[in-house]
C-alpha cells in the first residue's frame, strides 16, 4: 500500500531537489518540485544566522558562530534526510571563503546534514544569483543589471534573458560592513558617509566597464533589497528603489539615531542591525552606476541552484560549456585530448565497478579531467602539470564549485611524474579513495598516448583490484612498441610508490 | 701615457663584452670586441668542470663540484675583473637549475666573481644556442634544426635566419647519461641501447611536432657534437656527422670495452667518459626525428649570450618584445596599461637619484612590471596580482632570466593590497632594497590610475628619502578627488607596515 502510494506519488508529481544556500547573513533552504523542467517550490525556510559576523580578524570562525549555524542545520537536515545525493546542494558563499576554519564547520555541517558542502567562488555565486533571478523575469530581450548585497560580498551581473554577460563579487556586504561602520549600533550621518566612501572605493574597479555596457533595467535580489524597497514602499516611495527613496530612508535612519530604534513597517527586528550598512552599499551603488530605480525580483542564490540542477538534469550542464571555453582559450590540441578522454573512459569502464566508481559524477570528472590536463601548455612546457594544475584551481570556471576545481586541478597534477601526495593529503578525506583511482586511470591514458600519434590502440583488457592492476594487450602488440612497454614499466614504478600493483601482459 | 693608450683603445677598437657559461660539463669564458655591430673574440677559455656530476639523487650539489667551479670561476674572474656589470652576463644551465642548494653556491661564485649570476631556463638557453649558431652560418632563408646537446639538457631550436621557431630543451645530457648508464666506464651494447631507449622516449613529446614543421638542414653545437663529428672524421666518414658514421662509432666504442680505453684521433682525453652517451642520445636523436647528416658549428650560447648584449646596446631587446606578446596573449587593458607605466616612471624620474635607481635596468624592469601587472586578470579577478605574478614567473618568457622572472613576478605581485613580505625576503639579497622601491612606485601609480579612466593626472611632484614619499597635488585637486586622497590614506597604511611614511598634501 505504502510502496504503490510512494510510486503513484513520484510519478505524478516529479523529482525532488532542494538548495541549501549558507549565507554570511542568513541560510536558506529551499525544496522545489521539478515537472516539466518548471520547478515549484514547495517548501522555504530562512535563519539569520550572520555567520559572517563571526570572523575575527584573523578570518577565524568563531565557535558561537558556528554553533549558531549547526543549529540552524540541525533543523534543515530533516528537510533533505531523505533526497539523494544528486537532488541536493549545499553551497557556502563569502563567510565561508574567507573563514581560515571553514573545514572544522564543514566537517561538522556535513556530518549534521550528512551531505557534502561545496563552497562557490565569487563570481559562481554572481552566475547562480543571476539565474535566479532570470527565471522571475519576464523572457525579453532587454539587457538586465542584477545587483545582489549580501551578508559578506555584492554580486553584479549584467545579461540579457539566461545569459550572463559579466559577472563580479567585490568585497562588501552588509555584515561586514555593519562591523566596520556601525560596531556600535549607533547610526549617524559620518558613519553613513564613511561606509558609502568605502563602497565607493570597491565599486571604483567595475564602475567603468559597466557603465560601457549599459543596461535597460536594474533589479536588486536578496534580503537587503527586499528590506530597503520594503522601507520606501512604506514611506511613500512607491514599490521601486529610488535615489530619491534612499536619500529619505538615510535620513530616516539618522533621525532614529541607533538600530534598536529602527521602527518602519514591514521591517522584522532581525534586519534592524545591518539596515544602514545595506543603505549605505546601496546608495554608493546607485551613485557610481548611475541608476535612477531598482525592481526586487524574489529570485536568488537558491533558486539559481535549484534551475542549474534541474538543468544538469536535462543534460544543460554549463559545466560541459566551461571546458569547452577552457579548451578553446588555452589553444589544446584536440587530437591528442580526445584520444586520451576516449581511452580513460574506456578504460574506466573496464574499473568501475570494482573500484566503486559507478556515480556520473566520476565519469564526467574524468572526462573533463582528460580534455583539460595540458592547459598549462600554454605557460610553458617545464612542469606543464603543475600549470595547468593552478589554471583549473584558479580560474573562473561557471558551474564548478571550488572543491570541483580542487579536485580536477589534482586530476591535472597528478596525470605525469610522481604522484602527488601533498596535493592528494588536501583533498576532501571521503574524496581522497576515488581520485586517486581516477588519476590512475588518466596516468595510464596519458602513458598509452604519449606518441600523440593518430594510431589506434588494440583492444585493451583491465582487471583491477582494490590495490592492482592487471593491463593486457593482445599477443605481440607489446614487443612491437617497445617504448609503450618501457613507458608502462616506468609507471608500474611511479604506482609502486603509492602502493598499487601494475602489471603488463 | 697609461691614460692615453686606454682612451686611443677603445676609441679605435670598440666596447668589451663578456660571457661566462656555467655549465653541466664544462665551464667557458668569452671575451669579445663589438663594433660596429660585429664580435671579435679576442679571449676565449673552457673547463671541463663537470659540475653536473656533482648531484647526488636529492639533487644536492656536492661539496667537491661546488669546489671545482669555484676554482675554475677564479681563473676566469681575472679576465672580467675591469668590465662594467653591463657588459658582462654570467649564466647557469641545467645543473644549477636542478641544484636544490644552488643559491649557496651562486652566492660564493657571485663573490668570487664580482658580478651576478643568473640562472637561465631550457626554452632561454635554447634561444640562446640558436643566436650564436645563427651568426655562424650563411644569411639563407632555408628553416634548420638546430641541435645542443649539452651536459644535463639537450636543446632542439627550429628557425630561419635570426629568428627561432620552436623551442624546446629535454632532460638528457651526456653527463647526467653518463652516470645512469655508464658509471663504471663499461661500454657494453645493452648499456648503449639502454641509454638510446631513455633518449628515444624523452624524445616522444617533441617529435612529431618537430618532424610536422620540418627544415633543410640540421646543425649540432657545443662538445658533444664537435667530439663526434672529429670521431667520424678521424675514421674516414667525412666532415659531417651521419647515421652511417655514428653506428661505426657506437660498434668502435664497443670493441674499446671502457671509457678509458677510447683512443680516437683528435678525441682529448677529457671528452672520453661523457663521449658513449653523447653517441647513444646522438643516435636516438637522428632516429626519432629522421636526421640523415649534421653539420657542426661553433656557435653557441655564450656566443648567443654575446650578441644578446650587443643586440642590447643597440636597442634590439628581445625582452621589449616578448612583454609585447605577453600583452597581446593576455588581453591587457591597452590604455591602463600605458598610464600606470607613464605615471610609474614619472615617479621614479623624481626619485631615482635620491633612491639610487639610476640605472637603465630599473628603468626597464618598472617600465615591463607596468605594463604587465595586470595579466593574471586573465585567470580570474579573485586575487588577479597572485595570479600575475605566476604567470610572469612561470611563463617562458625569451630574454629574461629566471632571476629577472621573479623580480617582474615580486613587483606584480606587490602591485596591490598588502605589501608581500614573504615573495620579498625570496629575492637576491643584493636586488631587495631596490626592488621594494620600484614596487613602491608601481603601488603609487596604481592607486593614482585606480579609476581607469582616461582622466589627466595634474603635475605631482615627489619627493624621497631613505624611508620617506612626500607626494604633493595642486592646491584643491585632492579635495576634488576624495576617492583618490581615501586610496593614498589607506596606501600611507599599507607602507606603514613595511615602515615607510608617505605624505600627501
Amino acid at each position: 500500500m505504502l510502496e504503490q502510494d510512494k510510486s503513484a506519488d513520484s510519478g505524478q508529481q516529479g523529482k525532488l531537489l532542494a538548495a541549501i544556500d549558507l549565507g554570511s547573513n542568513s541560510f536558506h533552504i529551499v525544496v522545489a518540485r521539478v515537472a516539466d523542467g518548471e520547478l515549484k517550490p514547495i517548501d522555504v525556510m530562512s535563519e539569520k544566522v550572520q555567520l559572517g559576523a563571526g570572523l575575527d580578524e584573523h578570518s577565524h570562525l568563531s565557535e558561537e558562530a558556528q554553533q549558531r549555524g549547526l543549529e540552524c542545520l540541525a533543523r534543515f537536515a530533516q528537510r533533505v534526510a531523505d533526497l539523494p545525493r544528486s537532488a541536493i546542494r549545499i553551497v557556502g558563499t563569502n563567510a565561508l571563503r574567507e573563514a581560515k576554519n571553514r573545514d572544522v564547520f564543514i566537517l561538522r555541517a556535513q556530518q549534521i546534514l550528512g551531505k557534502p558542502i561545496e563552497v562557490i567562488a565569487g563570481r559562481e555565486e554572481a552566475r547562480l544569483v543571476y539565474l535566479g533571478v532570470a527565471h522571475t523575469l519576464s523572457d525579453d530581450n532587454d539587457r538586465r543589471l542584477v545587483v545582489d548585497i549580501g551578508g559578506g560580498s555584492t554580486e553584479f551581473i549584467i545579461g540579457s534573458r539566461f545569459e550572463p554577460q559579466k559577472l563580479e563579487s567585490l568585497h562588501m556586504g552588509c555584515v561586514s560592513y555593519t562591523q566596520r561602520f556601525f560596531a556600535d549600533g549607533k547610526i549617524a550621518s559620518d558613519a553613513l558617509n564613511r561606509a558609502r566612501t568605502a563602497a565607493a572605493r570597491e565599486l571604483l574597479s567595475i564602475r567603468r566597464d559597466y557603465r560601457r555596457l549599459s543596461w535597460q533595467s536594474t533589479i536588486g535580489s536578496s534580503g537587503t533589497a527586499k528590506a530597503i524597497r520594503q522601507a520606501c514602499l512604506s514611506m511613500g516611495f512607491g514599490d521601486q528603489i529610488t535615489h530619491k527613496g534612499l536619500t529619505a530612508l538615510k535620513e530616516r535612519l539618522i533621525e532614529f539615531g541607533h538600530a534598536d530604534k529602527i521602527e518602519i513597517e514591514g521591517i522584522k527586528p532581525a534586519r534592524r542591525a545591518v539596515l544602514p550598512s545595506g543603505v549605505a552599499i546601496m546608495l554608493a551603488i546607485f551613485e557610481s552606476l548611475g541608476i535612477e530605480a531598482m525592481d526586487y525580483s524574489e529570485g536568488a542564490l537558491r533558486e539559481g541552484l535549484l534551475y542549474d540542477m534541474a538543468g544538469r538534469l536535462r543534460h544543460e550542464d554549463v559545466r560541459e560549456r566551461t571546458i569547452k571555453a577552457l579548451k578553446k582559450r588555452y589553444h589544446v590540441d584536440a587530437g591528442q585530448s580526445q584520444r586520451i578522454e576516449a581511452t580513460a573512459l574506456y578504460l574506466l569502464a573496464q574499473a568501475r565497478q570494482a573500484w566503486g566508481l559507478e556515480d556520473t559524477e566520476y565519469h564526467d570528472m574524468l572526462s573533463w579531467a582528460a580534455r583539460t590536463h595540458e592547459i598549462g601548455l600554454t605557460i610553458a612546457h617545464t612542469q606543464f602539470h603543475k600549470h595547468s594544475a593552478y589554471l583549473l584551481q584558479h580560474s573562473d570556471l561557471p558551474g564548478f564549485t571550488n572543491t570541483e576545481q580542487q579536485l580536477l586541478a589534482f586530476l591535472a597534477r597528478g596525470h605525469r611524474r610522481k604522484f602527488p601526495k601533498d596535493e592528494f593529503k588536501l583533498l576532501p578525506e571521503d574524496r581522497q579513495s576515488a581520485y586517486r583511482k581516477l588519476c590512475i586511470l588518466l596516468r595510464l591514458a596519458v602513458v598509452l598516448h604519449r606518441s600523440r600519434s593518430g594510431a589506434r590502440l588494440p583492444g585493451i583488457h583491465l582487471k583491477v583490484d582494490e590495490k592492482s592492476l592487471n593491463l593486457s594487450f593482445p599477443a605481440g602488440w607489446l614487443e612491437h612498441h617497445p617504448l609503450t612497454r618501457a613507458d608502462l614499466e616506468n609507471e608500474a614504478e611511479y604506482l609502486r610508490a603509492i602502493s598499487f600493483e601494475l602489471q603488463i601482459h
